[in-house]
C-alpha cells in the first residue's frame, strides 16, 4: 500500500537550516526545562523542549509560518486557507497576518467559541460548515475556488513538515547527544520534521513516537505497516485525534524507531506531574511523551531523554476537569 | 514607633554579591519570560522574573540557602530551625539537607497534608503544634532548646533578606534598565531585598510592592508610617497572609516607591492571563504583581517593567477553585 507514497522528494538537511533561516524572525527559541525530581522519578535525564513558550502557544507556528514563506508573492496575495478548528488554524491566521495577506480558516459550526477567538484574534477570517469532514472539504474547496488561496494542509505539507522538522535542528543545538527524543503523533507532522532532522544532524538519536491508546491509529499503522485511518478516537489528549497523511506515514515509517501507547490514566498522572514540578501549562495532548517514559522505565533507563512538549493551550474547563 | 527598629547594619551592596556567589551553586538562575499580548493588553513592557521555576518552587530557596551557608560551622552542626508550613519550610528544609544537617519545622497540626509530604521530601523534621502563633512560638523555643539548632526566620532576618536581594542582582543582568520593579509583599522579604539591591545597582528603578487588598497591613502601615500589623487577613494570595518584621518595615519605607493593593477579582483575573498567555503554573500571590499594573495602566503606560513572580506551588483543589 504505502509503496504508492513513496515518491516525493524529502526535505533535505539543507531545506532544514534554510526553513530555520526563513522563520527565524518570526517565532520563538523555546527554552529546554528539566527537573531534578522528574529525573529521580523517571530514572533518566529528562529535557523537556517547551514548545507550549512558542508564539500561538504550540510548535505549530513553526510549519505554517514556513510554508506562508515559501509561496511565491504572486500567489500569496490570493491568502491562503485550511480546514482546522485547533492551533494550527490559528498559527496559519498569524504567519498570514504577519505577510499581510488573508488567511481563510474553515471551521464546524460546533467549534468551541474560545477557538473560533482565538482564530479571529490573529485576523483569520472564519467560513463555518457542517461538522463531518466531507463538508468540511467541500468548503474549503469552495473557499479555494472564490479567493485563489493557497492551502496549507495543517501536517501532510511538505513545507509543514520542513518548518516543524526545525524543532529537532533547535533542540540538537540546546541538548547534546540525547538518545531518545520523544514528540506525540496525531496527524504527524511534527514526528516527521523531527524525525528527519533528527536523521541529518544527530544520526545516533533513536525518535520514539507516543500515542494515546483511545487514538492509536499510528501504532496500527506503525507496525502492521498498512495504513491504518483513525476511526472514533477517544481520548482527553485532544490534539491527537487525526489520522496520518500521505507524506507522513512514509517518512514515520522510515525515521522512526517505535510507537509507544499510553492509557488516559496514564496521560493524566503525566500532566499532573509536569504541572507540579515544571510549573509550566500544557495541553494534554504533550503529556502523552512523559507518560510513555513512566510506562517504560527499563527502556529509557539512565538515557538522556529529550520530549518535546507540542503545546500550551488548554481552556480552563478541561484543566478543571482533569486536574 | 519605627524609629526603635531603624538602628542596624543593612546588606551593603558587597554583601549581595556576595550572597549571590554563596548560594550561586545551589539555586537556579531563573528565566525572564515576556508575551507579545499581555504587553498589548498592560499597555507596557513587562518582564517576569520566574521565581516559580526555582528550587523548591519559589523565591525562598534564596534567602533560607544563603542564610544556612551563613551560619558558622560548629553552630550549624547543631541544625537551624523555623516556624513555617509555607515555602521557608521546604526550602529550609532543603537547604539544611545540602549541609548535611538538620531542619526542625514547627508545623500547625491543621497544616495541609501535601505541605507536610513537601517538608519531609526534603528531609525536615516536623514537630506539631496548636494552629496559633504563641503556640508555634513556645514550640519553637522548646526545639531550639533541645537541640540548639538556629533559628531562620522566614522574612524577618538579615541573611535571608540579602538572599531574596539577588533575585534583583540578577534580574538587572537579565533586563535593562526597567523604569519599574514590582514584587508582592506578605512578610517583606522579597520586597526588602528587591528594593535595596536595586537602590545599590539600578538606583533609578523604583521598586513597588503589590498586595491584596484584604491583606493590607503594609498599605496602611506604609502610609501611615506607623507599624500595622495583619490582622484576620483574608485572600487567596495565601503567602501573602503575614505581618511585616522589625526588620522589613523601616527597610521597606526607606526603599520602596509606593504600594498598591489590588481586589480578589483582579488577582483572579491576572492568574488567568498568567496561566493563558505566559503558560506558567503561578501560585495565586505571585499574580498580585500583574493586577496592580492592570488596574493601574497609566502609571505604566509604555514603561519597561519587571514582575517578579514569587513562586509556583498551588495545589490543584485551589487552582480548580480559582480557574
Amino acid at each position: 500500500m504505502h509503496k504508492d507514497y513513496i515518491y516525493f522528494q524529502l526535505p533535505t538537511q539543507q531545506d532544514i537550516i534554510n526553513a530555520e533561516s526563513r522563520i527565524s524572525r518570526f517565532i520563538h527559541k523555546t527554552p529546554i526545562l528539566s527537573s531534578a525530581t522528574l529525573n529521580e522519578i523517571a530514572g533518566c535525564e529528562l529535557y523537556f523542549k517547551c514548545e507550549n513558550f512558542q508564539k500561538v502557544g504550540a510548535f505549530k507556528s513553526r510549519g505554517a509560518m514556513n510554508a506562508v514563506l515559501s509561496i511565491p508573492e504572486f500567489q500569496l496575495r490570493h491568502g491562503v486557507c485550511t480546514h482546522s478548528s485547533g492551533n494550527h488554524a490559528q498559527a496559519l491566521a498569524r504567519a498570514a497576518s504577519l505577510k499581510n495577506v488573508p488567511a481563510y480558516i474553515v471551521m464546524p459550526s460546533n467549534a468551541p467559541k474560545v477557538k473560533i477567538e482565538a482564530v479571529k484574534s490573529y485576523g483569520g477570517q472564519i467560513t463555518f460548515c457542517e461538522p463531518n469532514l466531507q463538508a468540511r472539504e467541500t468548503t474549503l474547496a469552495q473557499v479555494q475556488n472564490l479567493t485563489g488561496a493557497t492551502e496549507i494542509h495543517p501536517y501532510d505539507n511538505l513545507k509543514v513538515i520542513e518548518g516543524q522538522a526545525t524543532v529537532a535542528l533547535e533542540l540538537l543545538q540546546q541538548v547534546e547527544n540525547p538518545d531518545f527524543i520523544l514528540t506525540p503523533v496525531g496527524g504527524g507532522g511534527l514526528l516527521s520534521g523531527v524525525s528527519i532532522a533528527t536523521s541529518y544532524f544527530s544520526p545516533l538519536t533513536k525518535v520514539i513516537a507516543a500515542e494515546p491508546l483511545g487514538a492509536s491509529d499510528a501504532f496500527e499503522s506503525f507496525y502492521s505497516k498498512k495504513y491504518v485511518p483513525s476511526l472514533n478516537p477517544h481520548t482527553i489528549a485532544d490534539g491527537l485525534l487525526t489520522s496520518l497523511g500521505k507524506y507522513t506515514f512514509p517518512i514515520i515509517l522510515k525515521y522512526v524507531s517505535q510507537v509507544i501507547t499510553v492509557d488516559e490514566i496514564q496521560i493524566i498522572e503525566a500532566l499532573k506531574l509536569i504541572y507540579q514540578r515544571l510549573k509550566i501549562v500544557v495541553e494534554p495532548s504533550s503529556a502523552v511523551v512523559l507518560a510513555a517514559v513512566l510506562s517504560n522505565k527499563q527502556l529509557f533507563s539512565n538515557k538522556r531523554v529529550v520530549l518535546v512538549i507540542s503545546g500550551g493551550n488548554v481552556d480552563f474547563d478541561t484543566l478543571k476537569r482533569i486536574l
